[in-house]
């Protein structure tokens, strides 16, 4: 087993946000000893009555029995009860498996006196075990008496498993002339134990949004942030993003996700997932270096987003950058690996700004001083115009290092 | 600049194969200067009159000139010279690229008397420099004096960038009572310099066989051996597979890939073409495993392959590999990820032959001994049955290890 990490470098430099309460927003987390000793590894959040429910989930054919059962929840777009737990990710695990979730799902709505459909679950850590949901159930009253809406960052502590630093972000937005609040947690890509079931997100806020504007807000937004960003391009059994807007703020209801009135609400809740999302590519496992890679001139949106997490997947342009290599010839490669439309002989490369391909040619003599010293730092910039349209988007993964193989490579005993 | 690796352990145990003399079919390697010092860097080929070609190229959307130049000398279906340089991939080098090509053409059609559609270039090696074409133009005439049918050996070695060994195979077919001989060199996936294009295969017979149906059964046994391998998931600008048939043998004329006269030949080009690419996937950069993923129950062969290949480029499980980490919750998550039908609950998978999970679950208290073992080897068993249909493919990879970050993260210079 490889030692635990120290802290990422790549962490934000301010910690944890100062997170303000949301109304009737309560939880409280436990040690409730699924795998870890010392240290929580159970949350339960409660929310009000009436509180809208959206989310995304992972797209993986052999997804965990949580994530299917969120799936069936999030149809009637409610939620009341929110249960996670780290070290057993509850995938791979039959039908034995659903039934711990029924189990835990059923616990949970007598203690909190709603509906099954209103408690979603999920599970992160270990396949391919059987999670002992006796420990949920056992913990719930105890944790039922615990709960309390100050302690966001305890909230993100235990959900982690090896991530080196909780994941948090807040923001306000104005809808209609209404303050509301946006919270957001996140786990990310720590797997040192074995084949970690790997991100896990939820966001609360007070907002009035029914459940399928929330809905179509999410999908917008989980695009540009959460699906934009790779770590190693493995796509997990597990990965669930949730947002509960509880309607307490008491803004007048929008009626779709074009409603004007939630333009800077929009612009808030992709603002927070993308910085929520940014806090997990830091902490991709091995990570030195954060890059982000602009992929314009795409025949669409879509396309551009292909290319850029064709790059940002690349196992030789994310070894080129752990050593600080600015080789461009393998952002070519991946450009063409990508199966995208794009124009060989249009194609434009900028590193940290400077150009240094340009119309499907090397830039002759370009000056390589400021190249090397940006691609010494910790923030990288890729920038590439593929010249076949006006698509466009970004894509942020981390280097691909020894860290990454220690802590893979690791026998599980 | 990472060192000069050894031979990879993987390399096969009983070196280079003798490989007979093919009538008409001539050959001399030369130290151009193209990059490196001290070694060939280019290799001449002349075959006869009448000699049949057929090829399969990069499906990247930014591959080379010489592979625009193969692909259209393929439509003619004829091959009288080959001329590959390795050092510079004369890839990214727009229409200088396509006149340095153009220039080794025509000389070489002026020195052999023959038609341009008749000359296939390769080049390998670093993208994004221009090819200093006049070394290869002006030895053309030295070699050509040189030219002999004997040392495939050399051939095999002009043609390396930071291969750890040359790489040859030979096999003999009958077809319709006469018998002939397959030759075929290839290179790999050394890529300690930056960004070389990887993959070359030239595959020669005596056997008379028209480019068309040439051109078919070369499709079919390429699924089946250089598309069903993977070291690290990059695609190449220039990776050519070439197969070219003399006719010398002398026998009957095949009219199709389905005449039953070719059952033999197609058998033993196959197994031919397999022998190079595990060839090629033995001296993956840093690999010290040979991993074989066999998928069954796949709705198709294709998606097997699928199934298969996404496997076979995760990296958690092949730092698993490199770990003799027996972790088979990665492969489930691969599965899911791969896209293609997949029954999660009827999911089987046997390490080293044993069944690690069963249905959906992992096998109760199976005995770790033999699959310890068994991944404490050199050769690594994957048996993946995904329980929906009767589709098979077998994929082969190799580990993902420290060798791998140190040969791509160092510096170019």
């Amino acid at each position: 087993m490889a030692q635990t990490p120290a802290v990422s470098p790549l962490a934000p430099k301010d910690g944890f946000p100062a997170m303000p309460e949301l109304p009737g927003v309560r939880f409280a987390s436990h040690q409730a000893g699924i795998r870890y000793q010392g240290r929580t590894d159970l949350l339960v959040l409660e929310m009000p009555a009436g509180t809208q429910a959206a989310g995304v989930l992972t797209t993986s054919k052999t997804r965990s029995a949580p994530v299917d059962w969120c799936a069936q929840a999030l149809q009637k777009g409610r939620g009341r009860v929110l249960v996670v737990n780290a070290g057993n990710a509850n995938a791979f695990t039959g039908v034995r498996g659903e039934a711990s979730v029924a189990r835990t799902v059923d616990a949970a709505c007598s203690l909190f006196g709603c509906k099954a459909s209103e408690v979603y679950v999920s599970s992160t850590g270990t396949i391919g075990e059987f999670l002992p949901d006796e420990r949920i159930t056992d913990a719930l009253p105890l944790v039922k008496d615990k709960l309390d809406g100050k302690d966001w960052l305890s909230a993100a502590k235990a959900i982690m498993t090896t991530d080196t630093y909780p994941k948090g972000a807040t923001r306000t937005a104005v809808i209609n002339g209404v303050t509301v609040t946006l919270n957001g947690i996140a786990k990310g890509s720590g797997m040192i134990a074995p084949a970690m079931g790997t991100m896990l997100s939820y966001v609360f806020t007070d907002a009035n949004i029914p459940a399928d504007v929330l809905q179509a807000l999410l999908k917008k937004g989980v695009d540009r942030s959460f699906n934009s960003i790779t770590v190693d391009g493995d796509t997990s059994t597990s990965d669930t993003l949730l947002l509960f807007a509880t309607g307490s703020a008491g803004n007048k209801e929008p009626k779709s996700a074009d409603d004007k009135d939630l333009k800077d609400f929009k612009k808030k809740l992709f603002d927070l997932l993308l910085d929520l999302s940014h806090q997990v590519v830091r902490d991709g496992e091995g990570a030195t270096k954060l890059v982000e890679i602009r992929v314009t001139g795409a025949a669409s949106d879509r396309a551009a987003r292909a290319i850029g997490l064709t790059i940002g997947n690349s196992p030789l342009v994310k070894t080129a950058v752990a050593g600080e290599d600015a080789n461009w010839g393998r952002i070519v490669a991946a450009v063409g690996k990508a199966g995208e439309k794009a124009d060989r002989d249009r194609l434009c490369i900028r590193i940290g700004g400077v150009e240094v391909a340009s119309n499907g040619l090397a830039v002759p003599d370009y000056d390589e001083t400021p190249v090397v010293a940006h691609m010494k730092g910790q923030e990288i910039l890729f920038e590439v115009d593929v010249g076949v349209g006006k698509g466009k988007a970004t894509v942020w993964t981390c280097d691909l290092t020894h860290g990454y193989i220690d802590i893979n490579g690791s026998y599980r005993s």
